[in-house]
């Protein structure tokens, strides 16, 4: 613009400080002038034009861009932490695959994937470095020998949910915690929602117990009640896909944790966040009239058998394919 | 570029028409010419400048765009046709949103989901609407009273995959289809593979009877034998994951369709698409050594009992829940 108004002043200038014997000449120059003034105008206005074409082009995209994450810059994003217990099971690999496309439609999320077992499976470590644009981590904490040789029911995947609050606790300052088993089914709609989560939130999760579902009971966006299908004197009848807390929150109870208490693993946590009521938390998936989670369980099978033609067919693609099947 | 030669070829023309008695003033004007010949090319160097950048950062975010789908072109890619067919169940909901969440991820693919039914389900198609991006249609096939009624085994699925085949027929020209039911899992990478399929292609499928495993065997690229738990006298013993077919191939063969007996529709439908021989299939997924999709299963769940607090309750989420379920 500086350079623009510079030119049309320079033109000006020359107008008023004409003197008489120039005139002719000068009228001469004048005419000149102003065919080259139309020329550099035209010039000029090409250049504007395909330099908002090109910005409109680069605008646009983005917004297409953004409009997929909601229209909010992702930087402005509450990161996510979800925390998923493994161990090896004929399904392990089938489910993590199915997990981490769910959550490669999610930005701005970390993914905890925390292995019961003393070494790492390096089918896992496979599958989940070739998702590209996956953020994870995978963690070992295999269950204390006492519960594992325990004839009663099994604390499952307590001890890689306590992993996973520790690395949050040592690597992270704020966003938002999610435990989330691999079996279940997550709509990418309840990681917006969950992402509001101030302190800790709950919402309503599908498929739970023979009620078909569990959830607060809810009016006017305020908390009253719990609807679970097997309450047993807990406190938080909840499912553990039915909440999320904040780090925040979890940082400021530095003693939070989940119990060795099979059945009691969500009331167990939940407790250890006091002082925290029902009432306090933030009621999600549009005042709990939603379901965005399920509680999906895949059948488990038993470790596969073999035939005689993996003996017969030794050069075949069949000792390859067992290679990678529990 | 032709009006900065015009612009150039104006100034010498100037200067070599120049006359004797103008030349003082020429001299003046001329200066002047030079300082506004250069304002003009910076003006000019400047929008150059900004139209490159412009449209360097337009090619990038194309190229990164282009990367993610494998490097090619979109418009090159053959058009995939999925047939899933469904059934109103408690988990009918979920498995399509957690199948539709994979296929999102998917580039040029038609889903045709099937509903084993005389009316469409709102619930079903407010989900299917909700994912943007996902390209669909929602058909009908309910399965003929005979079956329904029948007290043998039924074969399930078996109206909704030839109403999709019929789909096919109508409106595809060309591209690859496939039967993928909802509670597989299917690693994204399954449908770069069967893109590839030119007649019919085969590979192995995880989690398939006490086997683990249902496969071609396959030596140095070449159909040998079938490995899985069940051959049951089939031609073809592979599971429903296991195969995909191309359109063309399939319109060559007008009367082939699936048969309405249960266990073994995938042979049926094999066999009738002869002339056709197992060893001349495409052996895909690194000619057999690598599991891209298992055949994981749902629990079934029985539909949702209530307790007294639905009625307790009734100004509250609950009644709205519980028409969410099934």
């Amino acid at each position: 613009m500086v350079l623009l108004e510079s030119v049309a002043n320079d033109f000006e200038t020359r107008k008023l400080l004409a003197l008489p014997q120039e005139e002719i000449v000068q009228k001469k120059f004048a005419d000149r002038d102003m065919k080259k003034t139309r020329k550099i105008v035209i010039l000029l206005s090409l250049c504007v034009v395909v330099m908002i074409t090109q910005f409109y082009v680069i605008t646009h995209s983005v917004k297409i861009e953004a409009a997929n994450h909601y229209s909010k810059d992702e930087t402005e994003l509450a990161e996510l932490y979800v925390i998923t217990p493994t161990f090896k099971k004929p399904e392990q690999i089938p489910e993590l695959v199915r997990l981490s496309q769910t959550l490669l439609l999610i930005p701005k999320l970390t993914w905890l994937v925390v292995e019961d077992g003393y070494e790492k499976n390096d089918r896992v470590e496979a599958v989940l470095k070739r998702k590209i644009g996956l953020n994870y981590r995978y963690l070992l904490a295999p269950m204390p020998e006492k519960y594992r040789n325990s004839s009663y029911a099994k604390p499952k995947g307590v001890s890689n949910r306590n992993k996973g609050l520790e690395w949050i606790r040592k690597y992270a300052q704020n966003g938002v915690l999610y435990f989330a088993d691999d079996d279940n089914t997550y709509d990418v709609e309840l990681f917006h929602e969950i992402r509001k989560t101030k302190t800790v939130s709950l919402f309503p999760v599908g498929l739970v117990t023979e009620l078909g579902l569990s959830s607060p009971i809810v009016e006017n966006c305020k908390f009253i009640d719990f609807y679970d299908g097997w309450i047993g004197g807990r406190k938080f009848p909840v499912d553990m896909a039915g909440f999320a807390v904040s780090v925040e929150f979890l940082l400021s109870r530095p003693n939070a944790k989940m119990p060795y208490t099979a059945g009691y693993e969500e009331d167990g946590f939940l407790r250890s966040l006091a002082p925290f009521e029902a009432k306090d938390a933030q009621m999600l998936a549009s005042c709990c009239s939603e379901i965005l989670v399920w509680h999906t369980r895949t059948v488990h099978t038993s470790p596969a058998k073999r035939n005689n033609l993996t003996y017969v067919y030794k050069n075949s693609n069949l000792p390859t394919l067992q290679e990678l099947i529990v």
